[in-house]
Order: structure tokens, then sequence, then C-alpha cells
């Protein structure tokens, strides 16, 4: 048996995928060629493309008004997409902050549009009655899970302008509306594939109004005019990105994905809400489904936790550094069996670690 | 035996580098993780940044004020980026035309620097002293092998201002002196690995000057400050890129790879030139040691020959659409016996066929 891997991403893929991918590696479909070396334009890799695109619209039901765009760089190159595609210099935009990602897309969006926070939190999403909506915002952008902290939206916001999420840890996680949304970017690391990887879910009314000075391969009209394939894309990652969209639909889609999602992640909220030794700081309204952070508030003494659960093949539970403590993400990937594990762990750790007192 | 494929991109990975990434696709280094799902922060995948990183410093004798970046999206994205980083709006910038792939560099690089096109030719590169040079241009850009056509720089032209060559399609397959130039970019999947990444080697002297509205994804500093891991890498590809580093280095190094590709070409050219029936349309001085192209002069029969050849197990022959014929891609990847096949099959293909008269 592999260990189990918390890591919040790159993060572990389903064992099946990975599996399936080794066995083909050398030879794909019979090519003789594996398929990171048969060109993009091949009839067997537009095949693909076209299975993959088709795969996600089924599975996210997404309306046919929306563009599906597969871009480079990762979410983090649409923080500076989104103003570039949607507003020009001086607009406002608003953004809620949620944490340390809805920071760095505020960060960027700064350089390009007049930007508005709504509202700020760290470890819980303000009320909607208390957002300071702008009048006259190009869209509102929000983060749907903080990676770092664990806080995750529970439902859309309902706001006239066109609502952006990045949800780069989420997505694919559960079922959504995607008509409540004008863009849904993701970077590819948490519930898609590998990493280096984006994909944009764009409306298409919000296509063609990119400033002048965008770069043309951060133009998402430059994306949906050509399938993707302006230049050479990530084709192995596009590879992984269809099996792991094949993999969902095979276990019985998003519903599926979001019931066992929800298992996984009361699982370890039930042992730390009964333990007297782990704390999870976030608003119990708003916990992550996808990143469990706990901490002992010992430093020692989680050091002493990732280290034993590691031992015990429960591996990458180390907290991101400007949150400290643990942090397990349990993506789509992770077998209810290595949330099972985890918890068990966890409450003999407590038992062998009792607070003093 | 794998057949021989001949894509000119995604094209093929060493044989040695994919058998060992197929045999650790599950478990890399002991880890009980496939490296594409390892934190890029880990202690181990860092091992690997930096293994890779001072391997290519090895090979390609980069000196000490040159920076090596891994970028996202490939060298397109870079035709925005060399003038992003390079050049104010209104500056001028010197570019030489010697095909499809500079057209495409001068047509982005138009949207944010007035262009001046020293030279144009298609199948040559036009005489040094008929270059017309700007007084003032912040930089001569270059495309030193142009993939479609089959024309390559023999050697620097020796110019005042910093050099820029989109080496996508031979780096790393001669040794060059990378002294000579201000920046090396180039795309991963011709001679380094999976489409999706890029590498931009920068002298140290032209980092840090980018345009105030450049995305910080886009711009060199934010890479040469964090060791290009300002947000997640692209990690798979920039593994097989270290083990294809390592592989070069283990044959020798570029002197080898150098000598190798001579005598593909020369194997290639030579049965062209004997040949009655096939033509390479190229200035001899400037054929492409990558990307020999050839055609019968007629499409019915160069058809014939790609069908033919695939049957061969000789893949991926066929030009590309805007030049027509044929292109066999031979990058350091392809062994000599798939030169030698090809190179067999195209004088048997004359024989059967020979033209009438």
């Amino acid at each position: 048996m592999r260990p189990f891997n918390f890591s919040a991403g790159p993060a572990m893929l389903p064992e099946a995928v990975m599996r399936q991918a080794q066995s083909e590696f050398l030879d794909w479909q019979g090519t003789g060629m594996s398929v990171m070396e048969v060109s993009h334009r091949s009839p067997e890799f537009m095949a693909l493309a076209h299975h993959m695109e088709a795969t996600l619209r089924e599975i996210m039901q997404i309306p046919d008004n929306y563009k599906v765009l597969l871009t480079h760089g990762g979410a983090s190159l649409q923080f500076a997409g989104v103003p570039l595609n949607l507003a020009q210099q001086g607009d406002v935009v608003d953004y809620l902050n949620t944490g340390v990602w809805s920071t760095k897309a505020i960060k960027e969006a700064s350089r390009y549009a007049q930007v508005n926070v709504v509202a700020k939190a760290d470890t819980t999403i303000p009320d909607f009655e208390s957002w300071q909506l702008s009048d006259n915002a190009k869209y509102l952008h929000i983060c749907s899970n903080e990676t770092i902290t664990g806080v995750e939206f529970q439902e859309e916001p309902a706001v006239s302008v066109p609502l952006i999420a990045d949800m780069s840890s989420n997505i694919l996680s559960r079922p959504i509306d995607v008509s409540k949304y004008g863009v849904i970017y993701a970077g590819a690391q948490k519930n898609i594939g590998p990493a280096g990887l984006a994909i944009v879910i764009v409306r298409e009314d919000l296509i063609g109004q990119a400033r002048t000075e965008t770069p043309t391969l951060m133009n998402w009209q430059t994306y949906a005019e050509n399938e993707s394939m302006f230049n050479t894309p990530a084709t192995y990652s596009w590879y992984l990105a269809s099996l792991v969209f094949d993999w969902i639909k095979e276990q019985g889609g998003l519903q599926v994905m979001a019931e066992v999602n929800q298992r996984k992640a009361a699982r370890l909220y039930e042992v730390i809400d009964q333990s007297e030794l782990y704390v999870n700081k976030v608003d119990p309204r708003y916990r992550s489904r996808m990143n469990v952070t706990f901490t002992t508030q010992d430093d020692e003494l989680d050091k002493q936790f990732i280290a034993e659960a590691k031992a015990a093949g429960l591996l990458s539970l180390k907290g991101h550094k400007v949150f400290g403590g643990m942090r397990a993400s349990i993506y789509n990937a992770m077998p209810e069996e290595g949330v099972i594990a985890l918890a068990e762990f966890m409450q003999q750790f407590e038992q062998t670690h009792r607070k003093a007192g």
C-alpha cells in the first residue's frame, strides 16, 4: 500500500489514474509514443482534448454559454489575468479578503485597477451584510477555499456584478451552480492534475474585453478562439487531467465526491472537537472540507505529531508556515481509508501525549 | 523496439529517461509518492531543483553572472516577456525575421515597443552586412533555429546591444558561448522535456528593468528572486528536464551531442543531395541540424511517403502546413539508428517511386 499523502498541493492524485498513466507511459493508445511525445495537433491528441472538455462539462454541468480554457501558469497568473481581461486602468473592482490567497490576488489586481476590499477576515467568511460593495465594480472576486487556514465558502454570495472565484483548492469537490459565476479559475495541482496548468471557466460575454497591453497568452480570447492551443499546451498535464475527470465520472460524479468529502472532513473535525488536545481555529460555519487545520497549541508537540505521523505513513501534515500547526489536505484523491487512518492516529497520539493537567 | 518519432514538438524524449521516469512513477526516491505529488517546497524537491540547475549550468557552461529561470507558458509567453522586461513603450528594438517563429515574436513585440526588422528571409540567414541595425535599439532578437523551414544560425552575430535568442528548437544541441547573449530562452518540448515549461537564461544586469505593467509572473525578477518558485512550478516538467540534463551529461555533454547531431543531419542531407527525387529548399550554409525538411515536389507523392514511412515505424514526418512536404525533427533524443533507418527508407522509396523521365 502507498502511504497517505496529505500535501496541500502539489497533492496526491487518484491511485487508479496514476497506475493507468504508468502502464501507458511509453506507449499511449498503441501509438508507440508517450502521450507527452505526441504532437498536440495530432488527431489522437485532439480527440483527447475534446474528450477532456466534454467530460469536464458533463461532471460540472457547465452551461453552453461558458467557455472552458486551459491556460498556462497556474492560478497565480490569473491574479493578473482577471483584471487584465475584465477591467481598464482606473476601474473599480471588488475583492473579499479571506486570507493569504485572497491577499495575493488583491496585491496583483491593485497594479491594474482600483481595488475595493469589501471585507476582511482570517478564519471566517465575513457576514454578507457587512460587505462594503462598490456601486460601480466591474466584478467581485472571492477565493472559495483558503488552503492555508482551511476556510471555505458554503454558498455563493448573491451579487449583481460578475462573481469571479479562485476555486483552486475546492473545484470538483462538490456540485456547484456554474451559472452563478462570471469566471471560475483554478490551478490544477489539487483536484485536477499536475502543477503548471490552470482551468478558466468563463461566461462568453466576459471574453473580448481585455485591455490592449494584455499579453496574447493571457488574453482569454486567445484561448477561446484556439481551443487553448494558440501555442503548445502542457499536453501531459491535459492528459492526466482528462484521466482525473474520467475517474470522477466513474466514481459517480460530483455528488458522490461531495458525499465522500463531507464524510472525510466530518471525521477529522469530530476527532478535533472531541479532543482535549487538538484545536481548529476556524469558524465552524466555514470550516473547509478540503484542508483541515489543527494544532496542539504547542510547537514542540506539533513537530512531534508530524514526525510520528510520517513514520506511520501519514505524510505532509505540516501546516503552512504562516499558520503553523498541522494541515490535512483531503482532496478528492484522498481515500476514506487515509482519513480513517489519520483519525485513529490522532486519537492514539492524544492518548500518549495527553496534556498535563 | 519503439518506433522512431520525428515529431517537431512535443518531441520524443530519451528512452533511458522515459524508462526511469516510468519505473519511479508511483514511488519517487522512496518517498512513496510520485514526484508530481510532492510539495515543491519539500527538501526532496528542492534538492532536485538545485541539482537540475547545477547540471544545466555545467553542461551549458553558463557563467556566474547569468540567472537560470524556469518559467511558465513556453517560449511564446516570452514573446511578450522579452519586450516587457527589456523595453519601455516607444523604445526601439531590433528583430531579425527568418521565418514563422521570428514573425510571431515580432508581432507580439510590436504591441510593446517600436520594432525594427533588420532583415527578412525565409530559407536562409541574411548576410550580416545587409542588416539594417538601429542606432538605439534596446536589444537584437533572433530565432536561432526556425523549426518549420529548418534554417539554423551557425554562429552568433556580433552586435553591441544585448543579443536575445529564441533557442527553443536547438538549445542543448551543441556547445554555445552563453556570454555572447543577453538572454537565451527556450520552450521545453524539443530538447528539454514536456511542453508547458520554458527556460530563460538571462544576464543579471538585464533583470530588474521590467516595465510597471508587467504581470508579476512574467517579470524575470520574480523568478530570479524566488528560485523560480514564486508560485507552484510545473514540478513534473522540472523533474523530467533534470533527468534529460543528467542524460546529456552521461552521454558526454554538448560536444558529444553536437558530433552526433552533426552526423545525423549530414546523413539525411547526403541522401537528399544524392537523390533525384528529394529537394531541400534551404540555403545549404544554414541548413538546420535539428529539423531536416524535404519534399518530392509532388503533393501526392509526399503524402504517400508519409504514409509508407509511418507503416515502417517512422512517425510524424509530415511537414508543417505552411511549408508542406516532409520534416524530420532529429533532436538530441533521436538515436542515430532512427536517422539511419529513415535514410534507408528514403533511398528505398526513391527506388520504387523514381520520377518519370
